[in-house]
């Protein structure tokens, strides 16, 4: 590991084949500023932001990472910011002429002898924590659960060491909405699939109320594990067996009990990497998201698939504008084909309801160098890494295959963490450019930063800096190793996240494409 | 007040223009069973559901409360059950043939000299409940703002003993949102108007992340209220000036610390009942919720009206089906025609989504005997009163007027709830037939029984038992003045709420009618 002078004009340019690179020094650089190569800044740049390496004709292509990000608006000389301005927005890659598993990479050799310490599953699955969950059908029970919870862990989790956490599966979804209409069966399938999460221990117990919409039997058939047909896990606040709040709150507490003492018998055992199922996810990203975080990620990523776990990549506006490079990777024909049909799934709901591609990249996603969608998606995608796609699922679907995974969501970043949990994520990669406090009590979130000056700035949220890529203090070979080496130590509960050091875990949000009655 | 045999076979019928009457008696009524009247069933019929008063060939309508809910899918004899398989679901009303404004009622006798003891606003408005609420522009500062807010109430709330609560507007909103999609407005103008909510003592506070689609300005302009152009009322996470996350809390709290220091400060003055803003709405209704609950809330709606408040009803799913009815009672067209609109709109929402209409009434309700959402809408609609309707809202937009006021929402409980806070409601009254543990903690919420069963069997989640009506124990004009008064008390901070005294406070839950990315 070499250390630069940090004061040095640094830029970074991603491949080859590209006509553009991004300043890498904090606070950006002056005209004038000379860089590697012999190019000189014409105009000040800020930090993240593009500028031209050769002369640019109007219409000439901005090319980054080997891809044409969009067309210049004017004439741009070598050396001048290359701003949002200046950059028209192609058109999104039409779906009926993809390539389809055109490229698909050659699996890469296996790495064998990974392990972590996690926790078994009758159903095979494995856990790295060993929480109770309590589902709840309906947005009537929430505020109750969450009182009952307080309760549970006052009274009962301190006799029961072994068990991490209580967490309620809260929602606005049961009631009061359309769930005969299509795309309903998304929420439905996902709560069913969150209480199977492997980091629950196979202990589902669902809260109802009595009269809403959403049955327990069909948020989560009885047929769904062997233990929910031996032991009764619903517990209904309209049953006439309960005279008021107190008896009900006993009930939950005493069902929760059983369910406790069993989760406190287990104990940690030796699981290959290959029990990982691993989501990324990235949020508040800048232009060295693509650059330094969502790269060493992807190498990271490929560590995993070749240790045989499963990786999910996800965010569908966020790959849209790069699907081409997708459908290319993919495995094999079918799978590309569903890639497709995912597209075609969110372009039409999109549609719906008028929304405007534009939307994405946000104001502070653009402020950080993101000139568009495409540049965005092309940062996005370096989190998968190389790896060939072996699967492709619907949002909330339970992932049942290892390798590479295109787990289809929206970008909003807890609507994604819900979706990648209900898919059966057991551990949680997320990276950051401007900087976020993202936590989910369901699986432990390792934050990556995309800036040192993140990473300094935020040292108790940020858990991993990938800036050190930008400043030339690290490659991404060795933050994609010091991560995959964090993945096995947070799964064996070794080290601790900051999100969970702080408690920082969001409410589960659904993605609930149906209308509200 | 007369006290008859609890045993005596009773019914209910709401109109004498009405050909069907429900059961009253606790586990239904046995064949054979001798009604009022000479009238004798001749099956059995549940408790709640209705039974025929006259012979009714193939065809004939079925009348309730003077209205046709349907016809007679095969002849019904006098005495027999008339279940949900028995009536046809009638054609929503036309939107485009509504009587407008032809049957205004004549204003009642104002109520003079009722009043309540709250905290003035400067704007004017006045709050039963002394609440600093922090507000969030995004997701991903939830649960950072409740860690804050968990100290808060730990470290700070303790010296401020006139400050009842501090409470997290937290939401799934702000990013991850197509932000200029139409429906858009909805949220948006929701988040901000629960900001200025008359219980929050005109002091906002809004924590920011800082990259986010809907930034401050754009949530709650400081031209809302004079404080916010003199004093900084936003915290951004990614300022430079933050190191840290103990940085950021500390900031959150210093202030948060002002605030609770203004707010302890105010005490309770009296108000007149003018000052109320009173919500009203139903959730897990029942047959018998049209027949007691809600006319008792009707009447007490009337008697708020004649004391110059503010009462608002809501759900548009729930009075579609009348809505005849309403545009017929408007004050005057163009009141008329804004109903008119707001349908329209929803009938639009619903369309685009393929929802579909007999999704509503639920499984519950249709078991508690209400056979489709007409019946539904009528037993709905009673909670309404007999005043004319003065003004009619959009969702989340703030009320400005006073009398009674069709605030349009979801019928789905807790988006109705923050829907009708973001209007300025500072009092609530629920109503429920198969029984929830319904409550916000923005406004207090009474919550009023359909039955008497339900209203023991819960004693400490029911606030008010109007099953008395049913059971001869009292009149609807009875627990109207009954509910009158405890709103006054309860207004008043004499009286606490089931929901209040156990803390039982759902999180908010946002109307967005647009996509998510
Ligand atoms: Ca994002
Ligand atoms: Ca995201
Ligand atoms: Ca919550
Ligand atoms: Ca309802
Ligand atoms: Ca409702």
């Amino acid at each position: 590991m070499n250390h630069p002078q940090p004061d040095r004009p640094r830029s970074l340019r991603m491949d080859p084949r590209d006509n553009v690179a991004i300043v890498v020094n904090a606070g950006g650089l002056r005209e004038g500023a000379q860089l590697e190569g012999g190019l000189t800044l014409t105009e000040p740049v800020p930090e993240a932001h593009k500028f031209a390496l050769n002369d640019l004709p109007q219409g000439a292509p901005i090319i980054r990472y080997g891809v044409t990000i969009g067309y210049a608006t004017r004439a741009i000389q070598r050396g001048s910011w290359v701003h949002e301005g200046l950059i028209t927005l192609p058109e999104a890659p039409a779906l009926d002429s993809l390539p389809l598993a055109t490229e698909t990479p050659k699996p890469q050799p296996p790495l064998e002898g990974y392990t972590f310490q996690g926790y078994r599953n009758p159903d095979g699955t494995a856990g790295t924590k060993n929480i109770l969950a309590i589902s709840t059908t309906v947005q009537c029970v929430s505020s109750s659960v969450e009182y009952a919870i307080r309760r549970i862990k006052a009274e009962l989790l301190p006799r029961y060491p072994n068990v991490d956490d209580v967490v309620a599966i809260t929602h606005n979804y049961g009631c009061g909405v359309a769930i005969n209409a299509p795309g309903a069966e998304i929420p439905i399938r996902t709560l069913g699939n969150l209480a199977l999460n492997p980091n629950l221990g196979g202990e589902p117990l669902v809260v109802s109320l009595g009269c809403e919409k959403m049955q327990p039997s069909r948020m989560l058939p009885a047929s769904k594990l062997p233990v929910l047909r031996e032991e009764s896990y619903v517990m209904r606040f309209q049953d006439e067996e309960y005279r008021g709040f107190g008896d009900i709150i006993a009930a939950i507490m005493q069902m929760a009990e059983k369910r406790l003492d069993r989760l406190n018998q287990r104990r940690r055992v030796t699981c290959p990497a290959s029990d990982l199922v691993v989501g990324l996810q990235c949020g508040g990203s800048d232009a060295f998201s693509g650059a330094t975080a969502n790269p060493a990620v992807g190498f990271a990523s490929d560590l995993l698939v070749r240790a045989g776990a499963t990786v999910m990549f996800s965010e569908v506006t966020e790959v849209r504008d790069a699907i081409d490079l997708l459908t290319a990777r993919a495995a094999d024909e079918s799978v590309a084909r569903e890639l497709v049909r995912q597209m075609h799934w969110y372009d039409a709901y999109l549609g719906r309801g008028d929304a405007d591609r534009s939307a994405n990249p946000t104001p502070g996603n653009k402020e950080g160098g993101l000139a568009n969608i495409v540049e965005k998606s092309l940062g996005s995608i370096a989190k998968a890494g190389t790896s060939a796609i072996t699967g492709v699922f619907g949002p909330g679907e339970r992932v049942t295959k290892k390798g590479l995974i295109f787990a289809a969501t929206p970008a909003s970043d807890f609507i994604c963490g819900t979706l990648q949990l209900a898919a059966s994520m057991n551990m949680h990669i997320f990276t950051t450019g401007r900087g976020t406090p993202y936590g989910l009590a369901m699986a432990p979130v390792i934050k990556v930063a995309s800036r040192t000056e993140l990473a300094q700035r935020w040292p108790d949220l940020i858990d991993l800096d990938a800036g050190r890529i930008a400043t030339g203090h690290a490659t991404i070979e060795e933050i994609g190793w010091e991560l995959f080496r964090m993945v096995l130590e947070v799964a064996s509960g070794n080290q601790q996240t900051w999100a969970d050091h702080w408690g920082l875990h969001n409410d589960f949000a659904l993605f609930n494409p149906a209308p509200v009655t």
